[in-house]
């Protein structure tokens, strides 16, 4: 079976994701971003195993959705690559994911405190962030979703929401585009630290859920805005 | 009705406040600064809606106090150019604008803890940062002042201070200068950042009013010294 | 008595440590990285005395276990080289050891609270740090361990585990091999920083035993990829 | 009267002290370093009114301990310069004076928390840092050291100590040497930051006056492996 091509400007956004959640601070040299394929809504397209920051076009592989990867030529993949298949599975509706240990979220998965949107460009945040809990499924293990079983646990506990905190481990964002999963990857991040600032000084009144619904839509309205400096701060890819 | 050009040093020290605003981490991808015409105060300079470390001279667009852009050529304009307008209306003593999502700040205008003067460089909080609940003034909202009524709100709320916390959004600071305003948008920052963490010491001797007043006056004569240093980081604008 | 010659690769990888160390911000000024001689297993290779960051492959020296230089040739040496050569007299299994003031790492040792796994990168902490209290085994000293006594009471601390807190002092991380003792001194100061954060929020859900021991060990197949980036960031060595 | 030639070594040390001030983030475009005149010890050496990251070898002007310039030629002069002049006048022991906002230092000095030596490098806060008070001296003021009786007062607060706290500004460290005051006002701030977040784990063990003493001793004797670190990081200065 011949896999149709995969858009170039798609293959370029990914590799500018990879770079721009470096330079952001939400990956190290650890965490990874997905596309689901432009033409075929059964594939995916990762990186092979590598850092995110040093990811350049001849490095996308595309994978089905159980993980499989069709052009990997030998080269080492991701050990977590069911993270991406088994939601792209299980919602439809999402075109990006963004899995990270991202510092500043990790306390609130470990904490089971809520992770909750303290301001307006956090609005994705308003329905609350999901936790999955890798000890209640499957007992003691090395904390990574290694396999397809565990991939279909941790879409099942994201449910509908766009964000899902792992606990001992990060999180994992999803979107309707690399440019919003970008968006939300960051602002999550700085969420937390707000939150955790805030938490210190008292009582936070958060954004409730109309306001949350309604800020976030009208961030989605200005993504060309920030898509644009960070992929200058990036620098052209290769 | 034609409008006066607005004097070149201007436009010039606009765009450098965009970048330093940038480079000294108050706006990351969003906020903005403003000046008020030079040759017509019933008007107002802001950039087009885009990211402040990118803005170059001709980006620079007029707008009169309604917000209605005089020479935006189709370019899209900041949602939340109610701000600049209302404050200028409401304020004459006000020359510069700046709103940000400074994050230091954030925490306060989510706790209803006061900002308040933890050293002399932000002797022009003596007065206490002015608070803005926008669900008081409009229920749930997007967050965003996005129209003059708002924009009204928020000036009124700013009364005769120099800066304004803006609940789950962000903060705005008004001064005599775009050398001012961007001195006391760092130190904002710099201040709520102090205060967070004096605060986990126990009780805080704040400046008292004198003082407030007595170290603004005389840090004001001094701006010229470290707007020279922030010009440099920033380089030569385009 | 002639000394065979390291293999050069270690040598660079050595130059690497030290380069990598400072970009990360484990060492600053001070701290050091050592190596166990690949062909004599009594020997260890450290820099002069000198700044992490400026090392050069010129600037390894060769010592022997009761830390004497072989070929320091005159030039300074490390006060605390004995933190090294008494580390690897009692541990036949440690080939790399990294001693460091990593900032987030401090306040453990001077507060008698266990560093603990946060999330899976610190699997290496699961049998919990260790702790050194100085003052116990020599009394009021100038907190340095400078004598081979001391070094003998360091690595008695240090037992099996792989990194042990000085009080008032640092931080001694080991490991089987360079690249590992570069990622677990980093990573001790990553999961030392989310951990000050997290027992903000409430108590915390550490990896248990099972989990970080099982952490450990898959992440230890995944050291070249973050060990590229590294190196990359510091670029070429002389 | 005719003025000796201070040093042009002691010049050149002072600029780069200037520069490593900023670039290690102890002062940013406030904040001032002097050294006391190597060939006449009424007279101390102290960069005209600016940003001391801007500083070349020609800003430097030569001050007697009134706080005069003996040649300025015009140029503005630091308002604060008499807390040099009467420091030097009160402790012939001095060599070097740092002034900053440093910023992890300023909770302390509004708080009335001692800052207490957290590890070894920073021994020579073994005796405990001073507290200036300004209100206490001269009531309600712009807060500033400007004059000569406050700066008697201030270095009548200082005592024998190393560092003074200035309640709602700053702080000052002493030393006998350029190199020794740098290391003093880098190592406060990093003392500091360390204690804050020691503080919030519960109860600190400090090094008690003993351990304080031997390692400031130590620590003395490491001075030019730091410095040559900083300098490379500031690169050649005009």
């Amino acid at each position: 079976m011949t896999q149709p091509t995969p858009d170039p400007t798609l293959i370029d956004k990914l590799v500018l994701a990879n770079r721009i959640l470096y330079d952001q601070g939400v990956v190290d040299g650890f965490g990874h971003v997905s596309a689901r394929h432009d033409k075929s809504p059964g594939h995916f397209l990762l990186a092979r195993n590598m850092a995110p920051a040093l990811v350049r076009r001849g490095d996308i592989v595309t994978f089905d959705l159980d993980g499989t990867a069709l052009d990997a030529a030998g080269r080492r993949v991701y050990l977590e690559r069911f993270i991406h298949g088994e939601i792209y599975r299980a919602r439809p509706d999402v075109q990006a994911v963004v899995h990270s240990h991202s510092p500043s979220v990790i306390p609130f998965g470990v904490t089971q405190q809520p992770l909750r949107p303290v301001f307006h460009m956090s609005g994705f945040l308003g329905e609350g962030a999901a936790l999955f809990e890798i000890r209640a499924v499957a007992g003691d293990t090395d904390m990574l979703v290694s396999n397809g079983r565990l991939g279909v646990a941790l879409a099942a506990a994201l449910g509908s929401r766009s964000t899902v905190l792992m606990r001992g481990h990060g999180s994992t964002v999803v979107a309707t585009s690399l440019e919003q999963a970008v968006y939300r990857a960051i602002y999550a991040e700085v969420n937390a630290k707000l939150q955790l600032q805030a938490m210190t000084l008292g009582e936070v009144t958060y954004l409730n859920e109309n306001e949350a619904t309604k800020a976030a839509a009208i961030n989605d309205t200005q993504l060309a805005r920030v898509w644009e400096l960070w992929q200058q701060a990036v620098g052209p890819i290769e």
